[in-house]
This record gives structure tokens, sequence and C-alpha cells, in this order.
């Protein structure tokens, strides 16, 4: 049987359900969910690397706190610096109904609300996003489920649309999903998604090599090939994303039966370039989007 | 008139030509090619980088001499780190019509003449390249053609392939290229071509980060999104190459009419992981493969 620690994430195998945690030594051990018996063998067969994935840091209250303070998170939509490039290549949403996955406070689903769609579901596996989700972005045709999108189930053919913003890099196994996402599209359905660009995710650090000075030198690339989790710092909290390679998310989508519409690396605005650290963003890809149809 | 020096490639505009070159002083000034004087307007506006482009380098001696000696050079396909992935991505030859653009010794001619292609066109600007060629892998249905790929004119639908091995790294203007391709191609031919990977490019030195004892830290990104020439060293020559983002390459193949098949960073085989550096090529993507039909 597999266990996980609730204090520390630590993954482990024991015959009997221990107490303790035997990394940390706290009462907080129960038995690992579907998701976390699949981390943990993946672990096993030698295909990830670092600690156990912490997949949902967004209950965390120290960075969901910092979290809020994001420019993204207070203003929506328009002060993502990717807004502009992901708008247009949205699908008309009048009268269809649109997953979105790892939907957060819910911007898209909303936005997609607010652009006729039929039905929105909005599935996020943080309680505290949704809370927000609910209070900021609630509508008629929106309903918010919590639940880890490895874990969702629907029946085929239920959305014209599957949306995600920048949560696919949080998932450990990308097949699977995107196998399960083919089915509940309909044939000609649009899948369109951003993650954090595989330049960005390959080293683990997500930081730049800075000189003596504490200047930019450049971005590091390192472990490109090497796919799995990768611990990074962002608003402070230790976090675990899944670095996967360019060929990865483009063959994968291409083996499931869908026909590639746009591969994009969104740059800032024009007019976000004077914002501190943006024009840096210039030098290294960050984000990855990608438009996609069922064929 | 623009004009061209032929020992330091300083590209220049005057009213009447000059007996010597302003640069170097040299007497091998001569009027510049279409494609030089393209090469020249695109600096005047700003868009590229660097010195002039050095177009050609596999005819300037030094630099062939040492290209010979590259085991992809002396062996063949099967030498070269990425051909395990590109040979199972190419089309059925037998009784197709063939374009190679950059075509280098021939091996990818003679290997399409070898599988039964109808007719194969290869072309190169390098006459060194080609004599070699014409020595090493002529064939009955292979017609070697000495010219820079921009330049290049066939009628509409005159092949069912066209391929291009590690070569539209050195093309400055790759929107035209792709267009003039899609019209040589007939509906439902293919394009599948390798260029040096945007990752390999941004930064420009195409070297590694390393570290006080020469270890390798990691490799550098940089200027990622700024697009244009960049001189790199190779086999010890100065040589200009020109990068494009994964957006730029994938993009233009998408609006200019193409359907994208598979999109591929090879990695090394299992067998030539024990070759001096080769490991290291599990760090960093050095190459991206890209297979697309004509819709």
């Amino acid at each position: 049987m597999i266990y996980i620690c609730d204090s520390c994430r630590f993954l482990f195998s024991r015959a009997a359900e221990p107490e303790q945690c035997p990394d940390c030594g706290k009462y907080t051990v129960r038995r690992a969910t579907p998701l976390e018996q699949r981390e943990y063998q993946a672990r096993l067969q030698g295909g990830l690397t670092g600690p156990a994935a912490k997949e949902n840091p967004y209950d965390n209250p120290a960075f969901f706190i910092k979290y809020a303070q994001m420019d993204r998170s207070r203003q929506g939509l328009s002060a993502a610096g990717e807004w502009h490039v992901l708008e247009p290549l949205l699908p008309p949403f009048a009268g269809q109904r649109v997953l979105d996955l790892g939907c957060g406070y819910g911007w898209h689903c909303r936005y997609a609300a607010d652009h006729g769609a039929a039905q929105v579901v909005g599935t996020d596996i943080s309680r505290r996003m949704l809370q927000t989700a609910e209070e900021r972005n609630a509508g008629e045709v929106i309903e918010y489920r919590c639940a880890a999108m490895e874990e969702l189930s629907f029946p085929d053919g239920s959305f014209d649309i599957v949306l995600s913003s920048l949560a696919l890099h949080y998932v450990c196994d990308f097949t699977p999903l995107v196998e399960r996402i083919s089915r509940w599209l309909r044939p000609a359905g649009t899948f369109l998604f951003s993650v954090e660009h595989p330049v960005f995710t390959a080293c683990g650090s997500q930081d730049w090599e800075y000189d003596g000075k504490g200047q930019i030198r450049h971005f590091p690339v390192d472990r490109y090939y090497c796919e799995g989790s990768r611990e990074a710092v962002f608003l402070g909290e230790r976090i675990t994303k899944y670095h996967r390679t360019l060929t990865t998310y483009l063959e994968t989508l291409l083996r499931c039966g869908f026909a590639l519409r746009h591969v994009v690396e969104p740059q800032p605005p024009e007019e976000m370039l004077e914002l501190p650290g943006m024009r840096d963003e210039l030098r290294r890809p960050m984000m990855l989007i990608v438009s996609a149809v069922r064929v």
C-alpha cells in the first residue's frame, strides 16, 4: 500500500498503515490517492526526479495570498502578458460547451460565458481558487468542480472546446490526459492550452544566470531531454512542476488525433515592456500556446 | 549599386564600381548578387544584426577540408546523430520527384534514388560540395544544381517531396522560401526538413557555459525573440546562421498551407552516447525536425 504524508508530502510504501511519517515524524499520514499512487510508481520507474509532487500548492495559504496579489489575479485576463496572443486564438464560444482544466479564479470561464457559451465547466484541484472563482466569476451557465484534472471523467463528445491556461505543467502524465481530452471533445472540437515553455522548465530553477553584479547574463537550459518533475520557487514557495520537451507536447497531440492549428511562443505586448523585468522576457521564451483541433 | 568584397564579405553601396574594398582594402570587389543585395537591404532596414552573411562557408577551403573530416561527411547518413529519427519520418520515395535543398555531399539524394525516386534534384550553393556529391553520390535519376536555394525557380507542382537537411538556418528570409516550396509541391506533397534548434541558435555562440574548471554548467539562451543573423564558430571558422523562433518555423508553415505531421527534437541514439561529448547532447536540444504536408 502507498501512503503519503500531508505535512511534508513524502510518498512511501508500507505493508500496514504507519502512525508517523518516516520522513518528518508527523502524524499526518494517509493512504495515497490514485493520482499520488501513479506518481509513486512513476518515481520508482525512474521517470521522475525530486521529491513527491505538491500537486496543489494553491491551497497552501501563504502561496494563495501571494498569488492573489499578482496583476493577473487582481485584474484578470488583460493583465496577463500572454492574453494579447491567446485571445485571438480562442474559437467562437456562442452556443458551445466548454471545459476549462485548471480554471483557477475562473477568468476564462467567465470570458466564455460572456461570449455566449451554452455550458462552461471549470475544474481546479484547489478549493481556495474555486471559492474565489465562485465569488468573482460566477455565471448561470458556469459550473465549478473541485478535482485533479487527471481524475475527471466525462462521456465521449461532451465538449466543443477544451481550454487550459498554465496548468498542464502541473500534470505528471500528459499522454493519458490528452487521450481523454480527445474523447471528451466532439470531432472538429478545439483544444487550446498554454503551458510554461520547455526552455523555461528544463533546468528546474526557472531563474536567470546572473553575473557578479546581479545583472542577467542569460537563461540556462539543462536536462532538456530528462522529462519529469522539477522543484522551482514561485512567489517564494517551493512548487513542483513537470518538464516535458516540445516534442512530447506536440507529438502527443498528433498521436492522439489532433491537428495543430497554432504553436505560438507569446512575447510581452509593447505596452507592458516598461513593467519591471518585462523587457528581459524578450531574451527567452517563457510560455507556449498550442491550438489543436480533433480530427 | 550594391557591391561586395569577396575577401572580407563587406557589403556596401556606391554610385560607381570601386577598385578597392573600403573595408579591407583588397582588390576583390564585385557587384552583389540579387541575394546579397536583399541581405544588404534587410540590414539597412535594421532587421538583421552582425556583419554581412557569409552565405557559402563551404567553399572556404579551410572549412571544406575540416567539414570533410566529420563522421557524417566520411560515413554518410548513418553517422549523423539525427538519422535514426529522420529516416523513419521519410516518405516512400518510389516513383516520386524529389528536391533536396542544400544537398551538400548528396547523401539524401542518393538515398532517395536508391529507394526508387523517379527524379532527384539536389541543389547547393557550394561548388565544392557538389563536386564531392558528383563523385560519391551520382545516379541516373539525380541532377545536381549549383544555386542559392533562395534563387531557385521551378514550375508549380514540380515535386512530390522536398527535403532539406541542416541548411535552412543559412537562409535569411524564411517566409518567401516556404511560399515557393509550397507552390513547387503538388497537393499532399511532403516537406521534411531539419534545422538547428532555436534554443541552439538563439544566443549566437552555440557554445556551452563552463565553470572555472572547464566543466559544462548549462547551455545559455539569450536574444530568443531577436531573430536574425548570428555569428558562430563551426569547425574553427566564423560562420553566419540565422536564428528564428520555433513560432516562426511552425506558424510560417501553417500560414503557407502546410499541415504539421511531426515536430521532433532528435536525441542521440543509445549506441552513440559513448562518443565524446554525445552524452551532453541530452542536456539541450540541438536540432529540430519538421515533417509537413501541403494541404
